[in-house]
């Protein structure tokens, strides 16, 4: 493909891509093929010799299209949302133009020094301390996701904690017997409502992971007083906490732990690394009505989110930040002769490399430049606010139908999280099977009584049933698409619209088919 | 940034790319910034509110350009190559647009489905052994790099070990106790010129690592003997080797380990893991006539190369293939309530997050499948030929001054590395500190003669001091960018020519400055 060649097949995709963007509102949102739907579209290998650009696009919409779930619709309500936008796919291809592994600074020096100084932007942004900027002894990394970024910041917490453990033992074999045997004896905790890749980087990290209860009672948030029964809990086993997740927006519900009793028991336990997690909800700090949710994080040891999620930046570009950065390079840092530069030699420059799992790293600062100048701190604001807003008219619908909804949580950055009243359950005076202690719910208080424990695990299994068969017919009908999740025992349906599509009229459309749903699983009012 | 504004600024954006190409010969190939060039370039913050592109784009040439290191230079000699070409552009435009964090299947089945697919083109491709396509026990994965993929089969060989020397023991906590003390005996095992991220991988997974010799005798290359030997001595110390790197095309030299010879010691080590890492070579298998390397991987566990490297594909884009895929997803998968999806738990499709670190993922299928379908076979393959050949220029016009250059290994893979012979060892007689037993090279076997181990240590540091003093003024001059590597002690020059963009001018070129600067720094033969 000549210059020439580009050219033409580049304004083609980009045709394609707009009208795409312009379209997905009419498109299904989910997928509908059937697994293995791919490969008999396809011949069984390459072909002998390169074919032209029409040809190959000309695919996309025959054999990728049927293929995609869209993300950027505006009825895309699951998970958490994956922003795309088109600044950010201009600083995609500019990376890839200029693509270099850029392992150290010397690999290409634009890519780690645009990185350092665009998530120093990102840290002032959102009102993160101080200590978490490039200036001191911190600084900021983009990751490819959170889940990379918790497995990075384990292994350095890991090793922390055994160098500091046997930092007086002479160099040799029995200091590494020894370290080998303490690894053995680490354990990771996170909140039972931590993402799942605390668990999992605890299995890559070879340690242990317990969580720590976080019950419906404490609005599925970890306390310090749960943290500090946990960790007394391992002690007394022999065992030794080293790594914590707190939550700033949990997967299921958006709860936030709470990090003033976190900050207050770490003070006992200086050996735990604590790293935040915000994956999702840590975009809002753009908005100064959010910022008091930091002020305990010059406490803790690091911290990361998303501009993928909620950011309007196209995935990957999670944003890792470290207190003290050398605590990650002393665990990361390899450097062999083919490695070494002067200037890395000299410590005058950041080698990215030794923050981070892989030694390659694209240029991904490029798209984050791009998206933070496109809209401004205003655009970035209003954009947030914007999705809040929807997720408190969305919650404030479901309030009109206490017969067929029951709110577990939320509105919470734009996330609730329901779950369907069963069937027969409507008249006889039982409370659900959740309180919302924080946010007093008149709609819902008059179910506040005499609910037995039997009655609880009778009316749970009936919620379970009728919400799950409710979640089956909404996502069948192609419409929507919404994820499930359990919470306390409880099947839930979480709604959250926050891509950049997300408009009022599809949070009124998503009520509509859910009453229309659960009318059909549970009978309308006028059945009972 | 609306879709008019977006088809204009796209329309921008490629034009600028398409002349950046166009003028790479004429860039000075290594950035000459210092290090903080770019803070002072920007402001202290992003804009109050959102910028027009024109002002953006504007700031590429005046912030960035100054900062890049061009590896797709035809004077970008150094490290390996890492290719981008205009197919690989577009693959990443079109993967931004469709963003998905595609862990599941049901995120994006089109996601899954194509990675599976062209990986499976992929193995075909290089001859890979039946064992590694999807249609039977194993399959391929794109990861990030070559390190990543490392850690990732380094994790699943850990938990290999430990499961099967456990495998008949009660689930408990003793069980637990146990499987930590095993995981602080495990070392992971590699040549000595295997790449870091072999003993990085093994930082990460909190486990042992030990070098393999693999001396100048064997030509860099791992032999069965020597890894019999390493195995034998762990054992003594209560170690336990669980995982090797075999490497196809070493980072310093391109090596190849002797695979014959391993398969046979593992067959007496059926726990231990064994990866073969060919990471940059791996590329030259889509050429028959390379792909009798491939006859002992059917024995091995896992094998990868990076597309980014040598195969025109931009950053990232490193495949990896495992024998038997359950091997990655026992030790990697952990499955939530919010991560189950009817697919999924029926165990009809693959759910690719189980098969690496991270969580999410792009849509790199995209790009591999558009450079496979714009080059086809031959075009690929011609591609690896004419750098080959390339190398084999280079190789023979180093051979026309013996009295400057001593050829360390090479030409392999595009790869000659070499030390620049130091004054004053010209006409005395003595040999040369390498020896190049399997390319016999006339040239050189005048030196072989009576060389005492006193007179070698001086040649050496005479050499080094040479071959450094001459590798800086290269790099100083800004015209080319080559590496430097130690190899046996001995100081040397690494030159690989092996991007989109490399042609004979260039290698010729790069002769001339060497020889200019070799004679610089030793004199001419007049001199002597």
């Amino acid at each position: 493909m000549n210059a020439s060649q580009f050219r033409e097949a580049a304004h083609a995709a980009i045709e394609e891509i707009i009208q795409y963007y312009e379209t997905l509102p009419s498109r299904p949102v989910l997928s509908t093929v059937t697994p293995g739907y791919l490969r008999p579209l396809l011949p069984s290998g390459p072909p002998q010799t390169g074919e032209a650009w029409p040809a190959i696009q000309a695919d996309i919409e025959r054999v990728i299209m049927p293929g995609l779930t869209h993300w950027q619709s505006p009825k895309f309500m699951a998970f958490y949302p994956a922003s795309s936008t088109f600044p950010g796919m201009l600083g995609e291809l500019y990376s890839a133009a200029f693509t270099a592994p850029a392992f150290n600074w010397l690999c290409s020096p634009a890519v780690t020094e645009l990185e350092t100084v665009v998530l120093d932007w990102v840290a002032q942004l959102l009102g993160l301390p101080e200590c978490y900027l490039s200036k001191g002894e911190g600084g900021g990394v983009i990751q490819g996701s959170a889940s990379e970024a918790i497995v990075t910041v384990m292994v350095a917490a890991r090793e922390r904690f055994v160098m500091r453990r046997f930092a007086e033992m002479e160099e040799g074999e029995e200091k590494e017997r020894k370290m080998g045997e303490m690894r053995a004896r680490l354990v990771a905790l996170g909140s039972e409502h931590a993402h799942s890749s605390t668990q999992k980087a605890a299995n890559i990290a070879g340690t242990r992971h317990r969580p720590v209860p976080a019950p419906k009672d404490t609005g599925f948030s970890m306390t310090g007083a749960a943290l500090r029964k946990t960790i007394k809990e391992c002690k007394s086993q022999g065992l030794e906490p080293f790594y914590l997740t707190a939550t700033l927006g949990t997967t299921a519900t958006c709860a936030i732990d709470d990090f003033e009793g976190i900050a207050e028991v770490i003070k006992d336990y200086p050996d735990i690394w604590v790293h935040v997690d915000a994956a999702y909800a840590g975009a809002a700090l753009v908005c100064p009505e959010y910022q008091h949710l930091t002020k305990h994080f010059d406490k803790f040891d690091s911290f990361n989110f998303n501009m993928h999620k909620w950011l309007l930046t196209n995935f990957d570009a999670s944003c890792l930040y470290i207190k003290h950065r050398k605590s990650l390079t002393s665990a990361l840092s390899i450097t062999p002769s083919y490695l070494r530069t002067p200037f890395s030699d000299t410590g005058l420059v950041t080698d990215y490399r030794d923050w981070q799992i892989p030694l390659g790293r694209r240029f991904r600062a490029l798209k984050i430049w791009f998206v933070l100048r496109s809209y401004g701190i205003e655009g970035l604001q209003s954009h947030i606010r914007r999705h809040v807003q929807l997720g408190e008219l969305f919650h404030s619908l479901l309030l009109t139908r206490p017969d067929l909804f029951v709110v577990l949580t939320g509105p919470a950055f734009a996330l609730t999280v329901l779950a369907v009243r069963p069937k027969g359950w409507t008249k006889d005076g039982r409370r659900p099977s959740v309180t919302r202690a924080d946010r007093p719910d008149p709609a819902h208080e008059a179910y506040l009584n005499d609910f037995t424990a039997d009655a609880e695990a009778r009316y749970k299994a009936d919620s379970n049933a009728a919400t799950q068969a409710v979640y089956e017919r909404v996502n069948g009908s192609g419409e929507l698409f919404l994820t499930s999740g359990i919470a306390d025992g409880t099947y839930c349906i979480r709604v959250v619209s926050a891509n950049p599509m997300a408009e009022e009229k599809y949070l009124r459309r998503a009520f509509e088919v859910l009453v229309k749903e659960a009318e059909a699983v549970v009978g309308t009012k006028e059945d009972e």
